[in-house]
């Protein structure tokens, strides 16, 4: 957390999700969800259980105080449930955290973080996918020059960019949205011996109570869970920043196909009154770029020793915490790009224009290869288009003029040819494939 | 490819499958796919697609001088089109990769690699886990001491660890089999304009034919197909490693639980004959952590420009192949570590025996606190501990000898309750879920 | 900045060298000093420079509202430019900022938030060296058993294996002390034109207030100095996990040669009280387990664009704040955990006899094989040592009633031959000159 | 290896420098050199240390062979040892590898590959920044549109962009030749125990002949020097991808100041004959981004257990010689990047133009605001700005028509206020100091 970054680097509503605050509410809502899951299965009397759970209000503890004390075990959950048993008093209070060990708190309160930071966090993934889809229905037929190697090729529409951008979105939103992360209970070896034969009852009813997974056994060191979530969560980043690096491109002063109209003062410069930094993309670039190294730190971190960790484990709380930050805040920043964009059809018509029709000449000398033969087609449609890029005419007249191009096809032929909106394969169908995939999506969903 | 290093570090079959003639083999095989297709659809004749299919013979090409020609536009796939369409020759030659572009060849080729490699590497993790099924079934009655941050915490049983071992890597193997990765097919710029309206069409058959899932659009720049490879890779290399490292440290010598009885002069010294180095769970830790970074890399190369990129797309190439490579290395070596596994269940006793009672004694404090109040209990339970550390007694003696303990419990009932057989909570039932949901995962697939 | 995990995952001086508080400092610094600068070249009164350098004070600006300002250009030095030039007033106000930009002054921020950082950190790394030093000296005779893949070995001694971190430590941080940050000073693109032709001199003269290094040119997209900084911490975080994942693992119960004497409380268990868990130790790893991912991040982002790019800077802030945390963390943990380590130099003998001479027959071996040939006597030893690792004798015995072997040395030669602290090499010298080199750069620093 | 992707993702020398024979000729350097060593101490006979070294001819050895065999141990050392002592035979052949163990050859071999390796690489790596030198003064005074996050800013020179290019490739090179990678030797566990006293010579008279540096003791677990060099070589590839990002962006199509004019062939496209892709640049890149995840594992790997590592050890094998030979390839091909880079000083004049004055506006608010005061002269130049890039007029003649602006300053004046050479500050001057400081360390070196 930090106050000066945070608006940059940790935008959007995930940052909430994930503070101090949300992890203190994690491991009381174990703590509650456990004793209600023991009353559940008549381990424990219902009104410990009650006792318990109204004590379990956040405000009544001091974060700061917690996480000073976490030093002598190396993790807050000790003191929490000293605290807590502190606060319930009484008989309900030999009933804390029963059965339970720190793993257990921290592991399940983790998963609740990542949880309720995900519904946000689809949320604005799925504001980012229904505007990528407005453009690109609406755009379907906008003209653009396509780009490969930062080169210009044949033409697109910028209707099918923005149907790649949907269509990558989508598959990141649906790998998150598949997550189903589970509850952690073992006690301090996994096997839960305090509970009796109690164990595998307590454990499920606390999973159904908490809206999380029931795991099949307990997963102290089994970290697939927490890799699965890592490798989500960096592949969204990944399909952010795709996106993210296209719009800056396409805003870029050479190309201006795009730029962000953001509220008065974001994206200016406090020297160049005249420009319009796509602030939001940049953000979202700046965000989703420190995706990939978390996840390689949290893989790093499934190596973990015999029945609970010395080191591997803790080692994951700041980058599982960062990650749900980082990608949170390139989808939030993506969002406002996306709902900011203005699409400057003009410009990617004249864009396309100054490469002009040699981006389409494997067209024409298609049409007269049968006639001519591959080699003298392309041959003189070479020299043509060396003429037009050198100056000397328009290519189109320079064809007409050529004897070999000429005598074959008519000027109106060439120009049809050369005419990009009339070579833009399925460019359309592409378009309503991405869109009939993302409704379907929404109605699954 | 090493042939010094590789049968350490990119052990069992995974290596074949992508090798230069693998991803050769993939590259023909998309370009006879291809014509096939467009055979399918009508767009070429199918003697056409035959001329052409019969001259996709891996054999044919000569690998190096591919890669050599490869550095004028910077993939391989230019110079084996050319190859390829001197070939075929005639009529045919003129349908060789038709409407394609070099990236949908190394894309597919990609995609057909990692699926085949996928194959045996599913395999030899499905041994794994038969095989830590199998542990887990044999011990689950073996009482072992359980180890958290490495120090001696209460019993499980090493049924309980393959357990666990087998739910991890049952895991991470569902992931990889849900895998549906695509074919690829755009044309320059992800239309197919030079397909006319045939494009989606011949993508379908294409993907049909090469047994790849058919994606939406074209994802040139679009790589959550990859980003979720590298995802599910990593996740299965971590469950390895962690399985590994338990291996590694039951085998120390301090600890000698397990040891790998693997073919005479595996896991020898030269200089010390006596050493049994549990070299296949080394290897294949060795292996495992090779992954993250290259996790890292696939993720952070996601972030590709317009249409086709420049730079990224190429950079995938190498770390994909090694991550498929050391990933299947890790999975072989923990096959062979855990089928060359033999268990000493008399050294998990005795090792269990030197914390001795002492790990048990929250069980004493328990059954004592209801009478004599808890702190009075905690109290006298842990001065005979520090006695029996010390070296004064046995445990149970003391404690029966203890004024406060032995008013109030037998000897036969303190050796009861210092039984560690008879504190193993829910052990058994975990093993039998995770035995449950391995068989429900076999019958499934 | 988390308050509940930092005192785990952020001990030690470096988290307040790294607060917002301390990137504001930095910030103002900056200002003042670029007043202050080009005062000193005559460019501006030095009344204005000293009216600048007043308001200059961290207390008078709010860091979330300068935070929450940060999000319309997308980094926080605009907002505060504007808030100082406020505060600032009348003529002096002119000058405020003159001729940077807002890279400029995060720039250089970060510079002096790492330099500044360093400092602590290279003192907590310095009480590290020094520790393990003491250890190596002390403990220069103290016999351990050699561990090799986790398999007991040919002895050392522990002033051996302290020696080894001595010396690890030792370079990690004559790297880290070697580092010169640079200040930035460039304006919009490098070139200073604002300040004319003073550009250079201001720039020399305000890296020389601040104590940092004069940069050749404005290095806003050579992250070299980046680079340089994230590399020395990521070296520093591995030396670091090395010694702390070799305490761990000698205090492990299987081993107990040696644990952490922590004041009360500390690495306890609460449900086990027996518990010595190395609480110090295990946080080092944790924290140190976290460089390895960030150090890629930074790297990655090294990839910036023309005069100063969009995206990869801003995504710098956080992972190099978050590394020196991490890096600064573990060092302070290390520090702690060497400071509390107890040797039990007694179970390190016992675990040495635990192998036996059995680690020792290679003497035997190499004795006899003059006289009776290598594999003669290899086959004899062999025998011998299979006889003694199965209980059927004392080793020095079984040799000794050998035929081959006692008739040709003496039961007082085996024995002197099997003594470890009679097979040591040069341990002795390799402390020592482990020792000197340590010496030696205290006295250069 | 790979003979189908190396020649564009392992172009240049190095990859020869690491590939299996290098291996292979280091690691029987090592045992030549070894022996040598020995006899220099007296410690084994001059003949036999020549008969050993006659053995070490690395023809006469089997690389796959050994590799085969390596699974036993788990590294190619232990095999190679004997097939040289076979191949030694005689009295030589108890001298041979005496007092090693097999981490000592591979570590050695390792530190002896990358020593080869960089020299070549580089010698690459200067040829790039002599490249970086010769555009800087070439082009110190050709114009350039400065660009910041993508958007036109005040005007550089291309001169300055090329010294910058020149100064983070300087301060790469310069880091990467004062790498000092030492020899490492110290038997089973450090100790070098059967050299009896004689370690420590035969350690320094080993290094000495191998031309590495002398360790101050065995590094067997201490990992600085990888993790050294693994840092230098991610900052040069770094610094290259920062440089070959630029050259694509420049090279972009609707940018087009540079272009790569490569042999014929190169940077072509089949189905777009007019193309220019900087295929060279590109390959640069896509050698460059794989670097960062290497690097990460080589941290990652830095945690090695006691002695000599079970697992760490090996893993850092292969990263090690792919982050060589990526760094290697990025470097070669950023070589023949430069070296093939046209530069169009016309096309940035044009660029610039393009936005024309706008970028100076800030020029005239200057040298009016003394007048008007500063918001005043703001508001009058804004206006006509909009005006400008809203296609009213050329700005020139909207500021002179301007009541306010024309009034206080003359058509020259401001002619001369938005003449981008006389906005280039310390451009210059930046340059010589880049120039300068190369030639400077080319002298050192």
């Amino acid at each position: 957390m930090s106050e000066l970054f945070d608006p940059v680097l940790a935008a959007g509503p995930v940052r909430e999700e994930t503070g101090d605050a949300a992890w203190l509410k994690g491991m009381l809502d174990f703590e509650a969800a456990l004793a209600s899951a023991q009353a559940d299965v008549g381990l424990i009397g219902r009104e410990h259980a009650d006792a318990i759970g109204a004590a379990c209000r956040p405000a009544d503890y001091e974060v700061a105080e917690l996480g000073r004390a976490a030093t002598g075990i190396g993790n807050p959950a000790g003191p929490l449930v000293r605290a807590l048993t502190d606060r319930v008093g009484g008989e309900a209070a030999r009933h804390v955290h029963r059965g339970a060990t720190s793993q257990d708190v921290v592991d399940t309160a983790a998963m609740l973080v990542a949880t309720r930071s995900l519904a946000p966090l689809l949320a604005d993934l799925g504001a980012c996918a229904d505007a990528a889809a407005r453009l690109a229905e609406e755009h379907a037929a906008t003209v653009q020059v396509g780009r490969t190697l930062l080169q210009h090729a044949t033409p697109v529409t910028f209707g099918l960019t923005a149907a790649g951008w949907l269509t990558a979105l989508g598959n990141a939103g649906e790998r998150l949205a598949a997550l189903r992360l589970p509850a952690q209970l073992g006690g301090a070896t996994g096997t839960l011996a305090s509970l009796g034969e109690h164990g595998p009852a307590v454990l499920i009813a606390l999973s159904a109570r908490l809206g999380l997974a029931e795991p099949v056994l307990p997963w102290h060191t089994d970290r697939t869970p927490v890799a699965e979530l890592a490798g989500a969560l960096g592949e969204a980043a990944g399909a952010v920043a795709g996106v993210a690096r296209a719009i800056v491109l396409l805003a870029q002063t050479d190309v201006g196909e795009v730029h962000e109209q953001g509220p008065p003062g974001s994206g200016g410069s406090s020297t160049m009154p005249h420009k319009r930094n796509p602030v939001a993309a940049v953000s979202a670039l700046a965000s989703a770029k420190q995706a990939p190294g978390l996840v390689a730190d949290l893989l790093a971190a499934m190596e973990q020793e015999h029945q609970r960790a010395a080191g591997a484990w803790h080692s994951e709380w700041r980058p599982l915490t960062e990650l749900l930050r980082t990608t949170g805040s390139a989808v939030h920043w993506l969002r406002t790009s996306l709902e900011r964009l203005h699409v400057d059809a003009e410009a990617m018509r004249a864009n396309l224009d100054r490469s002009g029709g040699v981006l389409l000449t494997e067209r024409v000398t298609t049409e007269l290869a049968a006639e001519t033969g591959r080699l003298a087609a392309h041959d003189a449609v070479t020299a043509c288009c060396r003429r037009a890029l050198a100056g000397e005419g328009e290519l189109t007249d320079l064809l007409a003029e050529d004897p070999l191009v000429g005598e074959r096809l008519s000027r109106e032929r060439i120009a049809e040819l050369l005419d990009p909106s009339g070579y833009l394969g399925s460019a359309g169908v592409f378009v309503e494939r991405a869109l009939a995939a993302h409704q379907e999506r929404k109605e699954r969903s």
